[in-house]
């Protein structure tokens, strides 16, 4: 790609250079790591900048805070307002507080209590309006109206984008070897700020977009199309429906190009991270790994920068990612045996699953079902082993018993 | 406490020192992060280093390079041998393989399988033998002896006490106002070497050491009494029944006092920094975090560093701490109800709870149970709430339709 013509970037490498002094000392310079078995897992030399270590647990630290250190002393005075069920509406209220301005925060109705205390917990209001992010919106512009409150925009707004930027100037001073950044889209802010102190460090690194492929809405825009966006996705945090008006420009002159990257992959991606890499990422956060699970090929034996860009993820969703992955993994069986209804029978298969090794999670009777006669019963067992091997043989030690065992349907088969 | 006189030490400051120069670009020089949402929790300003980011996620690597690398060339040629299942295992194969020398690692027969293929990964020749670790030392020394080979001790050998003792280096250097260390002990190593290396840095630094309750070796042996050690520890790393003989006495001389911490804090402390701080901890990585929630009053004001030494934890395991800790915050709830046997029943019950928001996880009838009348069935329903006020309100719903219901015994009752 040539280099893009700076005239036409809404935010000027020096802005975000000058972001960069502005936030030293404000907010944590976390590190950028190499993570080796990333690397194995992806064929490429793979670092990770953890932004899920700020104290809010996402980057959006970086440009709330430029954003509201910017403000006259008028508008500081009138207070601010945002809209965010998420890791913006966290960063406005943290930053506020410390900077002594008065900050309300719209949320959806339903809320989750634990973010709706998080926020207030740092001294903001918290107005609960609307079923939907789109009802918020309109409570949002209403207090606007009336208050006279600054609207702090998730991201179509000069300093945010300046402030989401000091990371790309942090990842090259650390890692100056980085050829390929993967970063995630939602309204843009994000890469916009990261393409173009990227790019002004290293004219011919490649910036790497990725989305949902449930909210492909940059994806569409650099072409000229309408996106379809809509669905229930892991990376909540990157589900917008419309790309910004400053950051599509910066996308369509800077960005490479854009993966749409499908839920099992955002899945495989967090549990990746939790589990080789020992650190949590929420979907939208391992949405750059995602990509690089889905298209390997054009990443292989590059120097990756992945932007973890947060890990507030909800922990029932986080256990049942890990607890379905122990699944996929054969750690984690369901078989089903049918056997005549008399005493004893059940100690058998129990017994052989115990002498084999195996550890019984549940067990369910079925004495309704209509696939078995009668007088049998039917026996759901829910067993966990130490691995696929172990699984073979417990599987063995069950058909040895001389009763009838089957595996139930997969757990890939469910969903 | 006096400074050490440092002609009893096992280790000068300056051979940790030296070794700190000799990791310099083989190891990872983990980051030293403030957490401020672990300060809040605990009432001190902490520091956690992220011993966990290691490529085989935790500390051991800095000791098992130390030791490889200082054998000579006849003992190379002889190759090693080192007993573990766990941490010290993965980081002798690691090194062992990069240096080139011949790797042989004794395991109990039950490792899973997970293990044993990620240590022959390695190139490590793994030795299945024994059915606990007491009886593969037996094994481990029959090699020794038969082969030639070096044994590669977890703890007790001064080349690793100097490898692990590089970390305190590191965290005064980034943190110079760290006043306080909490490190976990098994055998000793990492906490001898920590403290030699912290204590040259700054004399009056708190050196704190942590064991888990079932595996009080160190605690008993600085009072000279014999230590009860057993049972299943979630800090497997640190269930070490001898402390080693060239680490107590630098324990003795240097460790201001030892926190004993039961299995509820260790659970607590794993689950805190995972939801708080966005890192996985196994157990034994997350001991220092559990001393400070067990004994907070020494911490509080102070500026404590963490040595989050190992993140390697069963993913299964942390799933189901994560649930627990789910149903102890009132998120998750079980609830009884009696009601007559009739078609529609359930509905009015199902309703109730859906039109309150609550998400059922699982309902099970009990058509067979003795404290309902013949007539009636007994239903238990697993209800998600978004957290204590909605549960409230769920349970409010499931009054208001009239039928009998009760919350199932708490979670905290089962174990």
């Amino acid at each position: 790609m040539a280099p893009a013509p700076t005239d036409l970037l809404p935010v000027q490498p020096d802005e975000i250079r000058a972001a960069a002094r502005a936030l030293d000392g404000v907010v944590l310079r976390t590190p950028c790591l190499p993570a080796p078995r990333l690397s194995r897992l992806t064929g490429a030399n793979v670092w990770v900048k953890y932004e899920n270590l700020q104290p809010v647990g996402a980057f959006k630290e970086r440009g709330a805070y430029m954003k509201l250190s910017s403000l006259t002393p008028a508008e500081r005075a009138a207070g601010v307002v945002a809209m965010s069920a998420g890791n913006h509406a966290q960063a406005v209220a943290y930053h506020a507080a410390k900077l002594g301005i008065s900050a309300t925060i719209v949320m959806p109705e339903r809320t989750p209590f634990v973010k709706v205390s998080a926020t207030e917990a740092h001294g903001a209001t918290v107005v609960l309006a609307g079923e939907t992010l789109a009802e918020s919106a309109i409570a949002c512009a209403e207090i606007v109206e009336r208050e006279g409150r600054i609207l702090i925009h998730p991201y179509d707004d000069a300093r945010i984008i300046a402030g989401q930027g000091t990371i790309g100037y942090e990842m090259l001073a650390e890692v100056p070897e980085l050829d390929t950044l993967v970063v995630p889209i939602g309204g843009g802010g994000l890469i916009a700020g990261i393409a173009i102190a990227a790019r002004d460090v290293k004219p011919d690194i490649a910036i790497v977009g990725v989305e949902a492929a449930l909210y492909p809405s940059a994806y569409a825009a650099v072409r000229g199309e309408e996106a379809h966006c809509g669905g229930a996705t892991l990376a909540e945090g990157i589900a917008v429906k419309a790309v910004g008006r400053l950051t599509l420009p910066v996308i369509k002159a800077l960005v490479e190009r854009i993966v749409l990257v499908d839920e099992p992959a955002l899945e495989r991606a967090v549990n990746a991270y939790i589990t080789l890499q020992k650190t949590m990422a929420e979907g939208a956060g391992a949405a750059g790994l995602a990509a690089m699970l889905t298209d390997p090929a054009p990443f292989k034996g590059r120097n990756v920068g992945l932007v973890l860009c947060g890990g507030n993820i909800d922990p029932r969703i986080l256990a049942t990612i890990m607890m379905r992955e122990l699944a996929r993994d054969g750690r984690i069986i369901t078989i089903e045996a049918d056997f005549p209804d008399e005493p004893g029978v059940l100690a058998r298969l129990t017994t052989a699953i115990g002498t084999a090794g195996g550890n019984i999670l549940e067990v369910t009777h079925n004495r309704l079902g209509l696939t078995h006669l009668a007088r049998e019963t039917s026996v759901r067992l829910t067993i966990e082993t130490r691995d696929d091997r172990h699984t073979e043989a417990v599987v063995a030690a069950l058909q040895a018993t001389g009763l009838t065992v089957r595996m139930a349907e997969d757990v890939d088969g469910k969903f």
